[in-house]
């Protein structure tokens, strides 16, 4: 299979969902793309009509045929090359959306000559055609599933370049030096130096510090991209599943008013104002009482290292202010990067006038009634709070994608050598081979290198008809 | 609730199946649709995009924004009234196929000013405004949900208005004779006759005789609209599982093949060669053994009822020539409108030879192997000729919904009373009367005369968004 080469045939995909929706569209992508649509559109009384010698961006009404069978009665929208998502000429068939007119759509188009398209192969041509850059098109994918206001705006601005004009500047900057270097090389016995050492060294160091910050964002944006996740832990009774089911109750709730929202629930997520967090081990929480009992402490340490936020709930009413210290001194040493919330729940069991007095003590502590859904809602600002402190701002550049993290670690280690070897006073083929080692890296994540391999790992992520 | 009045507020749905695709489309309708894009319409640069002074059927690429958050990038494709869908200034917006994202978007454009459609408000406005009358709107729900090539043409045939236009045309001939008869009733006390009382007759029963053939065709329409019903009866282990299986099994190949194909299966469907197929009680055929030996000779009998085709499957090795002349005999009482295949099954098992010309005098009887797949192609085949034998030619009008025949079926009834009236030669009052009577009938079926109860009953049959 090749990847980087377009190839010159017509493709076709549905581009809408499966399913019955009140319209589905079709899109057809190639040089032939065009005709194949002519020949079988035409009036509703099956008179022949023309698309060619229309205007790009325009939209006409006609019907599908199949010789003397209407498929449909559909809009046509035209885009002529290179006005269009991939660059080639592209037509969208809006028809009725039944799956089987779609099917008997899309098997005529077949008929005429277009072939089904691969997963995402309307971005790969986008790609190849010069429309996006990799990274813009990896934003695609992630813009389709994003679910969460961040990870929304942070796909958004990465689609829209700002992360790969910032990549393209970096390697600019390192190609205008490295050029300087291979030119010393050109003039080995002369011994002259085209590359000021001092000049090299400034730029290296606030290529490389950029370079370290953005490899730092990702943990915020891996945090946004996936949810950020949460540990719920505690004594059997303490309400864990209570709390869980009140926490996502009102979640669901908000979400199910609006169409359009679903979602392939793996662990529980949890959007609050637009940011996302996912429950650690919702299974283990959901669990009946006699498997909870069997749930140890390790386990509950194992779920806290696992988390950016623990949650500690306990029944209000069965510990002591004493004890609860002793158990934040056990957290403690298991807390890493997490930050703890003491929840002390069932607070609508009994008067709470001495208690609230008793655990005054404790900071980022809360009281709630799981049950009676009281306190829930500080609870959850308090969780978007918390998202908040440890956030950089999120219209800075952040990464969210694991391949660009791992391009960016061997750009880093490469530019790290490059100042080693500055320091050094390594001569110019050895600073060079680094160089173009970080050139390299930094290609890879707006894929002006790029292989098969990575291509069809990248686009694979698609749905068809993208 | 008042459906019959257009209300003059700008409505807002997603057109497209909710689910992860490549694109959405969200429609706005109204006399605010292209004001409300409008205000939040921009450049990449967030400059405002005018609309309003652009052609109709043209394509404008931008942004959606909420203040200065970029909501998507999307296309906006204009259709100014009456060039639209409703015959309003409709608005649609192709945005990234995110349910996040649709939402957002959708969430903008309510806070400007628009409202959630409900079920078929597009298309009721199109039909209040003239676009379409009931029937035909009736026909694009029915596209919609079609799932077969003949349900298919027979709903694009209603759309296109051949179904309308035959009952408008029938109206409008009984029309011009109610009218003559009216005036008959002003000049009442000159003893006149306007309307030539042999010309009324033949026009009535030539009108009576194309609803009654409308009527008639009912029976093949629902059978079109629904799938035909085929019952497959026999003796525990004749293999009636594993025949349903291999029947289903391919279809499902095919099926799967093509993307857009989703079913909700409440009964097997099977569509072969673009006719569809329902197996009765598929639940019976799928039980364990022992459930059913308790199925006895009389749930069998009661399945055949149902059905328009029955399959009788026997182990061929099992049974002899004169036993299976005595099931025939037996079965033939509960046939009604059903027609019976006999199907001996395990024909793998020995040599044939013998046993062929055994059951050589039975006709519509085959031989298969549903284990090793022989015969059934053949089956198949028959089930489909057995159909075209039943149906009238799918190119004349075929009434397949249930409204339509109820309203035919009044307006039969008052023909024949216009016509046993004229028999009878009694005065132009009482044959007025029942004229308006099959005329009121008549219009109900293309919505001259509609009520909000059927407006909402009707319309309530669409998903939001058409």
């Amino acid at each position: 299979m090749n990847l980087q080469t377009l190839s010159n045939d017509t493709i076709v995909a549905l581009a809408t969902p499966q399913g019955i929706g009140a319209i589905g569209v079709i899109r057809l992508s190639g040089p032939a793309a065009i005709s194949i649509c002519e020949s079988v559109f035409a009036t509703k009384n099956l008179k022949k009509k023309t698309l060619n010698d229309k205007d790009s961006h325009t939209i006409h009404f006609g019907v599908i045929h199949d010789e003397d069978i209407i498929l449909d009665e559909v809009l046509v929208s035209l885009f002529k090359a290179p006005h269009s998502y991939t660059s080639e000429n592209t037509v969208e068939i809006s028809c009725h959306g039944s799956g089987f007119i779609q099917q008997q759509v899309i098997q005529l188009f077949l008929k005429k000559g277009a072939r089904m398209a691969n997963q995402g192969e309307f971005t790969l041509r986008a790609f190849l055609n010069g429309k996006l850059d990799l990274s813009q098109a990896e934003a695609v994918a992630d813009l389709i599933s994003s679910n969460s206001a961040t990870s929304h705006q942070v796909a958004m601005q990465q689609m829209r370049g700002g992360f790969s004009n910032q990549i393209k500047t970096l390697r600019q900057n390192l190609i205008d030096f490295a050029s300087l270097i291979e030119l010393e090389l050109d003039f080995a016995e002369e011994d002259v130096e085209f590359a000021d050492r001092s000049d090299l060294k400034n730029l290296v160091s606030t290529i490389q510090r950029i370079v370290q910050r953005l490899i730092d964002s990702f943990e915020v944006g891996n945090v946004i991209k996936n949810g950020i996740p949460v540990a719920i832990v505690g004594k059997p009774n303490a309400g864990k599943s209570t709390l869980l089911n009140v926490l996502l109750e009102e979640d669901r709730a908000i979400v199910s008013d609006i169409p359009g929202t679903t979602r392939d629930v793996i662990e529980d997520e949890l959007n609050i104002d637009g940011v996302l967090f996912r429950i650690i081990d919702t299974a283990g929480i959901r669990e009946t009482n006699d498997i909870i009992e069997s749930i140890g402490v390790e386990k509950t340490y194992e779920q806290i290292k696992l988390s950016s936020i623990a949650i500690y709930l306990f029944d209000v009413h069965e510990i002591t202010p004493n004890e609860l210290t002793q158990i934040v001194k056990d957290i403690q040493p298991h807390l890493h990067n997490s930050q703890l919330i003491l929840v002390a729940n069932k607070i609508d069991k009994e008067d709470m006038a001495y208690t609230y007095r008793e655990f005054e003590g404790f900071k980022d502590m809360l009281f709630v009634s799981a049950k009676e859904n009281q306190g829930i809602d500080l609870l959850k600002k308090h969780l978007v709070h918390l998202f908040d402190n440890r956030t950089v701002n999120v219209t800075e550049t952040i990464v969210t994608n694991a391949r660009h993290v791992e391009a960016l670690r061997h750009t880093n280690v490469a530019l790290i050598k490059v100042l080693d070897g500055l320091n050094m006073n390594v001569t110019g083929d050895f600073l060079a081979m680094d160089i173009r080692t970080a050139l390299h890296h930094l290609g890879e994540i707006t894929g002006e290198i790029s292989s098969d391999d990575l291509l069809a790992n990248i686009f694979s992520r698609f749905c068809i008809g993208k």
